[in-house]
């Protein structure tokens, strides 16, 4: 049922069977998985079958459907924000709100595709490195599939994250310091092939359940793309599969364009953005702290040279953001539109204001803000309140002040 | 749009007009929305378009689509869970996850009707007293909604909820004691009539967003209702809209049959099943500590005596569980299955297992299992764990061993 036909190196352009393999053979370049534009150009976009991810299975790298691992991720909202679009400058702006996945993040797409190649390919171990929600959605997703889930997370993670991986999987453990310390090690010890990796640097089955983004976007547009896409990049698997669907979509007849991916990054976690400002290459750096804790990377490994080539060959934009602006507009959003999203979630919105602001997003422009984490997981300490008395007399004061 | 024909009292059976009225004018008694059975025999369940709880917009009570407030809700997962069928002795079980809302609990499913029906009628402030997640959902929907939201949470309440009410809505207050202390207040100001009331207790546009639940399940068990429901009990809005939709369902033609309601309670809160056991009235109680913070009320008020009528007339069940229990089902929902879920959604766990140790559900049972809440925005102290240095020795010792 897949239309799937290899994986193509980035590098030296060659196609491999579709097997296990995180780099080329030949050159070991990154790979992604091609598949046939004929059986993707008869894909009934408006008229599939099916519900969320596994909708879009003709797209997906997965052959059997019993590997098809599911808690009802995808199919999430597209919400139309008119007080929040007036407060960007902007005439119209959609919110592709990843919360609502069922760990809460736009994780759960490519956990999904993750688990089901570990399955695909035999393995019953598969591991990962994160910040904290790819973390929380593998051990979901692990148990789920009855597989064994190997779960490194950083020290610093949320603690209803640490809750929610310790109760999914015995095989949890915190590392100190941060993501970029840690990644390199693991990818090393995955080489040795026992255990599946779930990382973001390089398995290009894991990658590809970001796709289906781009293809809810295009169906609840009414098959239509936006002008422009904000993208969070911490390690850029949203922007690389996101526009590898839209360029697809095109490819095939569905599409007339492709959208303009914006990337947005924390001033703490800047690479993608200097390297855009500068026009050079991308240098990795040592990050500050950031409350945007899923893209605190300073080293996005070999995709980062890749984020930074789709950026620029699709003519895409980028900005960084202070602590301090995400918070603002994060509770923009939630005073505005009713979106509670935590701050990793945020680090679009205020990326996308200062392009606005600076006139490179037109006002009248088509634009999907992904917002790509729910706020429900957020352990940051509330302001202090004292608790009243439950008296009428306390009711009557507040409600018919 | 709207089959609503007009306010039936549940008491004295008289018809009322479809007007903002909290109780029956002529007997004070409760009243639930009557809808034309004509017109809802014409709903093409499985063909109707549209997404989330608007989707079945002619069976709720709001007339105009402007007022449609929308995050998205609705449309959760019915998940197959064939491992966790097996640890309570059953064929098959299907659970019914709604943590998936956009404030990850099923209160989305009745904020969007009760402030619909704010803006039907006219209202710019609606308040609720609230044990945590009502607060949470009315704070997100009156924002997204542009009215004022007055928000009375416990003090107990966890603190995701908390900063998540803080954000949302400037009116937000915590209150010491239990939810049985507030209630009464509230509705006595409420009474006043210059703030519409999304409280549980007495609304009855509000409840039937939850109606909701049944419709979903219907169309995605294929045009089937299942044997047994089991809903965790608070005031009982879940168990009261859920089975009066199936009543729907069947007298419109759609349904062969209504299932059997199953109330699940805290060992630490459980008048309704005492009145089960004992066959007699609702006795309100002073209730103990329970981590299923959601179902933590020992008088139901006005409501309780209507829940308990109709479990019974539906030929209905209960069971009660302690924390101990809640606790250990919500470590095995998410080993085995990978559904996270806090401990209020956990209460129907035990109670289902129960009954199907007792015999009272049989082995080959049609089963849906209500799980009503993430376990996202739970902030339990995860057990205390000992970071790793981020070392390749670390990592190959523990993947490899």
């Amino acid at each position: 049922m897949t239309a799937a036909t290899g994986l193509r190196c980035i590098d030296c352009d060659r196609l491999h069977p579709l097997e296990y393999i995180l780099s080329c053979p030949d050159c070991e370049g990154l790979m992604y998985v091609e598949y046939d534009v004929g059986a993707a150009s008869q894909v009934p976009f408006g008229r599939l079958e099916g519900a969320g991810v596994w909708r879009y299975a003709q797209l997906l790298p997965i052959a059997n459907p019993d590997h098809f691992v599911s808690l009802g991720e995808g199919q999430t909202p597209l919400i139309e924000t008119p007080r929040l679009a007036r407060e960007m400058g902007l005439d119209r702006l959609l919110v592709k709100f990843e919360g609502s996945n069922p760990t809460g993040t736009v994780k759960d797409r490519s956990t999904v595709t993750a688990v089901a190649a570990a399955l695909q390919f035999g393995f019953d171990r598969i591991g990962v490195v994160t910040t904290g929600n790819a973390g929380s959605s593998l051990g979901s997703y692990a148990a789920r599939a009855g597989i064994r889930a190997f779960v490194f997370s950083s020290a610093t993670c949320a603690k209803p994250k640490v809750s929610h991986i310790a109760a999914a999987t015995p095989d949890f453990y915190l590392y100190d310091g941060d993501y970029d310390a840690m990644i390199g090690g693991f990818d090393s010890v995955i080489d040795e092939g026992t255990v599946f990796d779930a990382g973001a640097t390089r398995n290009a089955y894991k990658q590809d359940g970001k796709k289906t983004i781009a293809y809810e976007i295009f169906e609840q547009m009414g098959l239509q793309v936006p002008d422009f896409v904000i993208y969070p990049i911490g390690i850029g698997e949203a922007l690389l599969a996101g526009q590898r669907a839209f360029a697809e979509l095109k490819a095939a007849g569905h599409a007339d364009s492709v959208p303009r991916p914006v990337c947005a990054q924390s001033t703490e976690a800047d690479t993608v953005i200097r390297a855009l400002e500068t026009g050079g290459p991308l240098v990795p750096r040592t990050i500050g702290h950031t409350v945007a804790e899923g893209v605190a990377v300073g080293d996005l490994g070999p995709k980062g040279e890749w984020v930074l080539r789709v950026t620029r060959d699709d003519n895409g934009l980028g900005a960084a953001s202070t602590d301090r602006e995400i918070l603002d507009w994060q509770a923009k959003l939630v005073r505005l539109e009713g979106i509670w999203a935590g701050p990793t979630g945020c680090v679009t919105l205020p990326a996308l204001a200062k392009l606005v602001r600076q006139g490179a997003i037109p006002k009248d422009a088509s634009v999907v803000c992904l917002v790509t984490e729910t706020g429900l997981k957020d352990d940051a300490e509330p302001a202090a309140m004292t608790p009243l008395a439950p008296t009428v007399e306390n009711v009557r004061n507040i409600l018919l002040s």
